[in-house]
């Protein structure tokens, strides 16, 4: 008598190969040796800031000379944090002993120690690399020796003087708004949501109502393909009149994508955006943009209300991203899911990084971690690009 | 030199063989062989609730049809709750690619899939089957080959024009009034509770105040006896005059309790209460009384106040059957009671427990499942009978 | 290439030995052979107290004779906390079945039971032994048989007709206001904040302003040395003119220390205090000063505000005591720690623990716990005493 009962089910669980991304687990060595971004520049001043990312609680400072600096948390002495250390020309000190450190962990002064400190120099405050371009803090995370160059991207380059990047680090690429700084669920739900262009004609078009554009309520002719360092899609949609619309959407190694304009302006993208883990259970979106100085800035608001300004029916009615992927719970339970063909982009990606991650376990370097600063212009395929004409 | 310090206690544990609700622990697999109300009917519309029994999560809700459903949260596609679904006319649909599932877990559409699912039919959504009785909504989680009917009890039977059930589930059993959703300790915490007269004659009228009938100030006579397929007690008290009140109370396997009308009114109890775990450290009373349609509804107040209302010192001065039975802690720890004549009741209950554990263990039907639709109407002998008379 | 990298950290651990308080643990087993203050003697009254102290739950209360009392919360019967119960005269009454406890345990009526309980004598209430002096309420958690005297202090004794004992138990040592019941992390990083002169100078006096006193700006020159049963420095500044002032701290085993009036006023410290573990990673300072009868209560402001008054960005700029102790986080990391020559208290402090922890272990008495009422009075060398002369 089975009759699909709930009773007996076994138990289910993540695919830790791809969640985890802690030191030492597959996939976090794996992230590791990829640049991420982990604060907009702007915020990052003489006010040291608590970063979590990939599992590790780390401190963020300014130095007064301009340097960003990205240290171990625990002062190598007693271990206070330098979250409470003071911002100095040269460093970051210590609020308990007065130890001051530079943005690459030595220690420059030991004012309590005899002739300030003879065996300063002997040992040094942990400190990861960081790097600021288009207005974000890249960090690396990984092994000194396999330090790659931070890439560019050619839809992000050759700004003009009436444009500017929009940045934003933080729950925003889930939710639409600023509520949450962290997203309280796995990196990789959000991964599986870029080359998934079937959600946007279900959750964002037709139970929800229009929550982008019109066009999304068509179900779009799909095709994956390798590209790159990653997986596109191509959705073609029939507009009528001999007209349509071909959508190309990107995904990079290891957590990078690039999703065209979703009010279906025809271009190029012109945004990257990468699902940062925080753990193995929270992210954050980095994202920017390249935009009209001064261009008002997006804000979702289904039924005319931000997401953080919704009730809990509302969300119950009108879900979108967040709900979907939170909806899987911290991390999902890999084991029960029942993948069909509208999924062949994720199951791309998950054999690519998948892929990657025995490289990396055998020594090698994965594709998108670039050493030639000439290569390391990456092209973007991604945006709407129109074909045919719409008779008059 | 033992002097009774608390220095050197031995490690104390609860009996895990009473506390564990989840699947495949002794008392959760007796647990399952019976119907538990889980919600209020009028509260089941379409909106979807979030339901956790006996340590499973589920979505409950009722299709536009009118067919109330419980299923598994997590979507068989990739794991996205339920809970965020769609309710229409045939069942819920996943917000994130629009599987569409009936209350018995069947998939009836997969949109984004080549000709709506060619493989939809090959899996189902796991599910429990639910029914409705009293303005209750019953769920059974075991086994689909044990499934017993749904019992009905003679004192809630033949409502009268005039009457109407009042229901409620949630932590009102405990405190009294709406100010919890769910009650955070044991089930069998509750459970000790009601085959226990002599806390009412303590806790409910000599330290708190006369909380209920000042009867109970009155030490009774108690008897407790088997009888169906449970406990119950008659105590008897002395009223003067040659009057006597009998009380009698019942307990039925598992968690079932019918106790009279606590301001002592004559005659059959009107009521049956559920103490539904819903994991092993929280619980929620599922209640349904026969009443007159339109009477007023019970709401116990202490010192003026409700429970919630109470303050905290308030709450350590009046203490009710809340605070005595979480003040047990989240699960108690038996190994370190002192049972005592006066627990006669809990010893006989907990027994008769076991001994079902053991019959299920091995195969075999507990009592109070009952297969038959004749059988299972249950006769409940709780009530107040007053005898003799008073001199006039 | 080891450019000190955060990349590849081994995993570090706080040093148990020292931290850990509970039942059984080495340094528990020490703490458990001294009193500890667990409460003012004001705030204990006939409403019960939840009080955890070294890892234990425990409820303290004072019956109608004047009594103190401190019991393991669950009644021995059914285990419902005494929390809930009610004060009398004799004792302490539980408020499910009316079980009669003393402040030592013993059950004086069980009036549920048959002549008031046949075998109420064969079982006690755990219970530990509690004194009162100085304003305090002492807890002595150890075997019986070891059970010290309770010390004086001479700088506590014979107080005068116009002084008065100023007394908190909480989080004030470390924040210097009421904000805080119990600070949320180990005793031992306060316990290290006392023989560690060196912070004043930088914590207290230059990286956030003068905060106590503008002596404490100057370096000073240091001397630690073992006395009596504890650790001493003395701190000796010069003050110009020929004037010097020798500033003498104590720290007596396992975790009592007496600090010189901050205000640099001359003469023996009039304080004690305890960092009293509440368990592994919690603790309350336990304070008592000699004041003069009616003084103004010392409640100290950075930049004009109460610790409880200031905001994120000001404890971030302006940290004190609390910032330094709780940024070491609820444990510390003791393996990655690099003590200095300015860290030499600090070690001969956890020296003389670990000394005794061993000797505890082996069945001896450690120092500090005293037998002999005579020999309990304990001599306080702390003070600010200054010596020469400043030229007119």
């Amino acid at each position: 008598m089975n009759d699909g009962s709930a009773y007996g089910r076994k138990p289910q669980h993540p695919n830790r190969h791809l969640t985890d991304v802690g030191p030492g687990t597959p996939c976090g060595e794996l992230l590791r040796r990829y640049w991420h971004p982990i604060a907009e520049s702007r915020n990052v001043k003489d006010l040291p800031l608590r970063v979590r990312v990939l599992g590790e609680d780390l401190v963020l400072f300014r130095d007064r000379a301009g340097n960003a600096g990205l240290l171990y948390p625990r002062c190598m002495h007693r271990g206070t944090t330098l979250y409470y250390g003071r911002v100095e020309e040269r460093g970051i000190r210590c609020c308990y002993h007065g130890w001051l450190f530079d943005v690459e962990g030595r220690c420059l002064e030991q004012p309590c120690e005899p002739d300030g400190g003879r065996h300063r120099d002997s040992v040094r405050q942990p400190w990861y690399p960081v790097e600021e371009r288009y207005g974000l803090v890249f960090a690396y995370l990984g092994p000194p020796a396999k330090k790659p160059v931070l890439p560019r991207y050619d839809n992000l380059e050759n700004i003009g003087a009436d444009e500017e990047y929009w940045t934003t680090v933080g729950g925003f690429g889930s939710t639409g708004d600023a509520s949450l700084a962290v997203a309280p669920y796995s990196w990789l739900h959000m991964n599986d949501n870029v080359m998934d262009p079937f959600h946007v004609h279900v959750l964002h078009s037709t139970l929800s109502g229009i929550q982008f554009h019109e066009q999304f309520a068509l179900l779009p002719k799909v095709d994956f393909f390798y590209a790159d360092h990653g997986v596109c899609y191509s959705a073609v949609r029939q507009l009528g009149d001999g007209q349509e619309v071909d959508r190309v959407s990107s995904w990079l190694m290891p957590n990078i994508m690039s999703v065209p304009d979703i009010q279906m302006r025809p271009g190029q993208s012109l945004g990257i955006a990468w699902s940062v883990p925080v753990d193995d259970s929270h992210f954050v979106m980095g994202m920017v943009m390249k935009v009209p100085r001064g261009a008002a800035r997006f804000e979702l608001r289904l039924s005319g209300k931000t997401w953080g300004e919704m009730t809990e029916e509302e969300h119950q009615r009108i879900p979108g991203d967040y709900e979907a992927q939170a909806g899987q719970g911290p991390i999902s339970l890999h084991s029960e899911e029942h993948l069909g063909t509208s999924d062949r982009g994720i199951m791309m990606q998950r054999r690519l990084i998948e892929k990657q991650i025995e490289l990396v376990a055998q020594g090698g370097d994965p594709v998108g971690a670039f050493f030639d600063p000439e290569a390391a212009l990456v092209r973007i395929r991604s945006g709407n690009f129109y074909r045919g004409t719409r008779s008059p």
